[in-house]
């Protein structure tokens, strides 16, 4: 076994000293600085360090932000119980190539409560944006925030999010916030569950179970090639994951991506102009996952 | 007569090329570099200048933008007939010190229509948040698209716009904008009219009419010091500026500055802590003006 050297990133907890580290690091690297940033909520599996690592391939500087942001939780949700592990978290970030780990707490990102709302329509209407009221007015303030603060030149989001990262594509645009968003392929466990910090809320029978989901948004570029429509798709895959009797369905969809909005209902999905996502939250137990499919037509190619 | 020597500032109509221009300035400035924003809708007059010159004095590179934005207008407003007079700002600009001036396109601000809401609750519920609906929502996100655009390290607003300093203020704060704002002082006539590019839409009796505003605000300090509440405060302004026949008054109100609420109903102003403001908006003919006064308590000095 050879030990693999990795150096400890430095932990900033306040926005001060993020501020300063950061334009310390640009009065540094000069005309070749360049800042990637990792927003996550900690509990860091494989998928967030496949995001530090591209960022750290990208950039002069990678900083990863840790904070379990109570806006973006609904009232009933899961915010108190919400994994925390930070030092197992620091330990990832170290290994994934993270410079800096930004963990602020509650009162140092929102010392009063935020007068200032931002609210992103159209991509927001379906999916979590339907499920989760509220959700995305939360992560639209935390990452316009953290951008705010860290001023990075490339972010990083995982596409299992994929109705986050067209949220923020969206608001970036909308607002021309200096930063160039780089969305990433899920990862997934060898037996393809995608990866996610709620997945340790499941049981062993859960965990067995909810495998369901990835076994059948995997048929679905099959299913398009067989000349499915939209709404065949969407009842192919809401049957498949109900062959699972404790898959608790709260969404299956099949829109445009990143609009977001429901393709032509009759044609087959295949001569839609652009992406097609499937995207699906399903709970077990106590525990809602979500998952998707995005789709480059006509070629039917996973993305 | 001696000429002034005023270099003609560098003018640019897009966003790629402000950013350029900017970035390139950033690049030779290094570590002294600083840029100064004063955000406009044109039509400049003496109060405009004041900003700039400050932004000139403050900055090694003073950005002006001249942009009428739709989205601050309601449907019954005056965006198609507010002034515009390019040769003339472009003037104004160089002999007030700006280098840059960004003149963007409606089309370039806004290339589809922005799904994207930015919305400040509190300061904007009373003034003209209340009788202008929608308007600081479209102050919100142009500042905000205009500061990701510019990037200015301070930017220069008058206080004629008490409300519009609170609000962007309030959302700087809200949403960490990396920027500094300088609130500046109302530019008055030397009559004592509040300068505005609406003053140009005034006939000659509406011009005389208007002094009631001013000279009735300037009463207040000695108002408050003869130890009125806030209601009589704005009754005695209501009454003040009723004075005039043809003054119709949209609002008068008395209220603590910057959270914009009204003080303690009966106790005199002059114990109130901080800041209070009076503030009138009063229609002469077609024309809706803006004024208003700042005091700081207990001593009861204008600001």
């Amino acid at each position: 076994m050879t030990a693999t050297l990795t150096s400890t990133p430095a932990v900033v907890r306040t926005i001060a000293e993020i501020r300063a580290a950061i334009r310390a690091y640009r009065a540094e690297a000069g005309a070749t600085a360049s800042v990637g940033f990792v927003p996550t909520m900690g509990f860091l599996h494989e998928g967030h360090a496949s995001l530090i690592g591209r960022s750290a391939q990208d950039n002069g500087l990678t900083v990863l932000s840790i904070f379990v942001n109570p806006l973006q939780f609904g009232p009933n949700e899961d915010f108190e119980r919400y994994p925390r592990d930070e030092a197992r978290d620091l330990d990832v970030a170290a290994r994934a190539g993270a410079d800096i780990v930004f963990m602020p707490s509650v009162s140092e990102m929102y010392p009063t409560s935020a007068a200032t709302q931002i609210t992103v329509s159209g991509v927001t209407e379906r999916l979590c944006g339907a499920s989760r009221p509220g959700h995305f007015d939360g992560v639209g303030i935390v990452v316009t925030k953290l951008f705010n603060i860290v001023q990075p030149d490339r972010a990083y989001f995982g596409l299992k999010d994929a109705q986050q990262v067209a949220v923020v594509e969206r608001m970036v645009a909308d607002l021309n916030q200096p930063v160039q968003i780089v969305p990433c392929p899920i990862v997934r466990e060898a037996d393809g569950l995608a990866m996610s910090s709620r997945n340790v809320y499941l049981s062993a029978d859960e965990r067995r179970e909810a495998l369901v989901i990835s076994r059948t948004l995997a048929k679905v570029p099959a299913w398009i090639d067989s000349g499915m429509n939209a709404a065949q798709l969407t009842a192919a895959v809401r049957e498949g994951i109900s062959s699972s009797p404790i898959a608790d369905i709260d969404y299956v969809e099949t829109l445009t991506y990143p609009a977001l909005q429901p393709p032509a209902p009759d044609a087959p999905v295949s001569v839609s102009d652009g992406r097609i996502i499937v995207a699906a939250a399903v709970r077990f137990g106590r525990t809602r996952l979500i998952d998707n499919i995005l789709i480059s037509l006509p070629e039917a190619q996973p993305l």
